[in-house]
């Protein structure tokens, strides 16, 4: 089955907004074996949204639409999907009565823009939308499929989990080709040096397919085989896969979805074992990810973000001498907040990090982009230097994923250095 | 000018990388007055590649490829355009210096994949890359213009700010309409209710074009205006914006690429105010937006995550009585966060935060989104209750946009009630 991915809207095409509904869009449909062939936006102008629509559904099987269907007025899609496909709207009850419904227990009163967000086109099937009020739309005609939905993404992966996958996993029925595919997250080695690790490609992928997708993050392997049955991919992949692992084991995190605080989340509660973190240059973007994982409260005892000297003195137990004579950014002031945040909280691990993230800041000695990183558990403490480029949201995301690295390879054994 | 963009990758189709790349572009096409009539990403296969630049470069004078230049064997971008355009490729001496250059200050070794790097298309004028080892291409035939980038975002906005801006500003010469655009960011009040106050929209827009976007963060409103002289187009956005300012300005805390944490920073670094954060549910990422604006030192003072009880009465000195008899999440433990942090930094303003994000955690009468934002200053302490949604990341996002409206409306007199 090929799929065609249209987004609808200004915002996107004029880059305000980013395109994540495409993406996760073509992460579903690509794990029900898909081949998208393309993705595209257009801007809210009905010419351009009919000739999109005509030109996806000649090469495509399967057309998905997000965007357009709310109940303002640059609101245009359901308009063109009823010029489209020559129909008209009709007042669906199920949907009125879910419109109803999500005004009534928000306590809001329905107004007429939303009480229309009912009229459906004639010819579909209309995807209730139990996070918002415009209802999805969901057309079969001439053996091709037509999807369209809310461009709000909470919205429409509800409307994708709860109808569309579940549909088109029935009309997808027996494969011919058996796809498997893993994502390797790699970090702390560049795409380069990674690449020529790895050695002859041939050799070691005999068939399947290897992209390198770098990002501030790390590295991630996508590795892709086809084989006639499940089985011979499934078997063909985990062998593939352990070569890799082999050779460069020891920078993958993890896999798919994983983040690094996941990883290390899931490790951290295995083990019984509290971590605190002391953070200055990355401003609390370490603790930040470390509570985006749910059930942090488990793990995570504190952070502490000193930012000033005299918060590094007075939270962390930071020497004022010793801030004195190696200044704030030092691999000894660095070890100090490790140190100091773990005995402050009692917790078994104790992270830290500091220095300049630019684009101002740099010292005679101490350009942008330096940072140390430290550690600290019952048995060793310890700090590393690291050096980053100039753009600061990049440096702090950077200096973020080589701490939690950091703490991955100290609960793992894995020696810090490369 | 009329452009399309498009993007190479598979990574991008498949939904595993964001294309930021698209949204960059289009931004910076938007900011030239180039109308963008699509955006496409096409999986790295040679024949969907050709066909789109076939497609793109019928109905456009401009097309801007990012993707597939990079070094490795998925890379196959600049073969698709020497194909495409009948051309062959040469050695370019001044890419291969900066190549050479680009290893020797890295202290890195050239190999042989990276050399070639240096080799481009004979019809084109390479684009140098400060940035990477990748250069960029620039084509002009039969009066269309063709560029192509590397996909790594930081590379490609090298290129484009040096490079593809200036030179499609020299080319683009006079104009015939004149556009203007703002974009109002509010936060704080529903789509729906903000489309509601604005009332009848003809009457207040007179022609002009308004969307409604929204996000976690508010909504942002968009205004445009298309008028015979740049003056016109001026005077009619300045009476159109300051009429929706009269009706909903407490609601916008900023325009264009403002984010509230820069709009709050300015206004602490003019008065000379320092503030410091005390964050529960936030797990740090009030702390980190508000690190991530350059200079924060001037105004960031510390920041403490207390997420375990003993956190909270440690280092706040939060009473450990109160969190007994209401609970960790409530009113007066938020409170008692927020003059906690204020007293022992010191800092003029303390800002706090605690709930329940999800998706676990929920207890008898207090469910998954229940939030308390507190504020104290010299003058007054107080904190505020709030019902989010169901998603951790979406409710941490609103708790910490929230919290930062607070502060905003705590800088400028604006009653923090709706």
């Amino acid at each position: 089955m090929k799929a065609q991915i249209i987004t609808i809207g200004d915002e996107i095409i004029i880059g305000q907004t980013l395109n994540t509904n495409a993406a996760f869009i073509g992460e579903q449909l690509t794990n029900l074996n898909i081949t998208i062939t393309k993705t595209s936006v257009v801007p809210d102008e009905e010419n351009q949204i009919l000739s999109e629509f005509k030109d996806a559904l000649e090469e495509n099987d399967l057309v998905v639409v997000t965007g357009g269907l709310g109940p303002t007025h640059d609101d245009i899609t359901r308009k063109c999907i009823v010029q489209f496909f020559r129909t008209e709207l009709v007042l669906d009850q199920n949907v009125l009565s879910d419109v109803k419904k999500f005004f009534e227990t928000r306590g809001r009163t329905l107004t007429k823009i939303n009480e229309d967000q009912a009229l459906v086109p004639k010819i579909s099937i209309p995807i209730r939308n139990s996070r918002g009020t415009a209802p999805g739309v969901w057309i079969e005609k001439n053996k091709k499929i037509f999807v369209a939905m809310p461009g709000v993404p909470y919205e429409m992966h509800g409307m994708m989990e709860s109808f569309v996958i579940p549909k088109l996993t029935e009309k997808i029925g027996d494969k011919k080709e058996f796809v498997e595919r893993i994502n390797l997250l790699t970090t702390g080695i560049p795409e380069s040096i990674l690449y020529q690790k790895l050695g002859d490609l041939n050799e070691l992928l005999n068939g399947a397919k290897l992209a390198f997708l770098p990002s501030q993050f790390g590295v991630k392997l996508r590795l892709t085989v086809y084989e006639k049955s499940q089985e011979e991919a499934h078997n063909k992949l985990s062998e593939v896969e352990q070569k890799i692992r082999t050779i460069a084991g020891r920078y993958i995190y993890g896999k798919e979805e994983d983040s690094i605080e996941s990883v290390v989340a899931k490790l951290l509660i295995e083990r019984g074992l509290r971590i605190s973190v002391a953070e200055s240059c990355t401003g609390g973007l370490i603790s930040n990810r470390l509570t985006n994982i749910s059930g942090s409260s488990n793990y995570f005892d504190r952070g502490v973000i000193a930012y000033s000297n005299a918060a590094k003195v007075e939270l962390l137990k930071v020497n004022e001498d010793i801030i004195q004579k190696y200044g704030a950014v030092s691999i000894e002031v660095c070890r100090q907040m490790a140190e100091g945040v773990k005995a402050i909280s009692g917790s078994d691990i104790g992270l830290a990090t500091t220095g300049i993230m630019g684009p101002t800041g740099a010292t005679a000695g101490k350009p942008v982009g330096l940072v140390y990183i430290g550690i600290c558990d019952d048995n060793i403490c310890t700090a590393r230097e690291y050096l980053f480029g100039d753009d600061r949201l990049l440096n702090k995301d950077r200096t973020s994923q080589a701490a939690l690295d950091m703490l991955r390879r100290n609960l793992l054994g894995i020696p810090y250095e490369e």
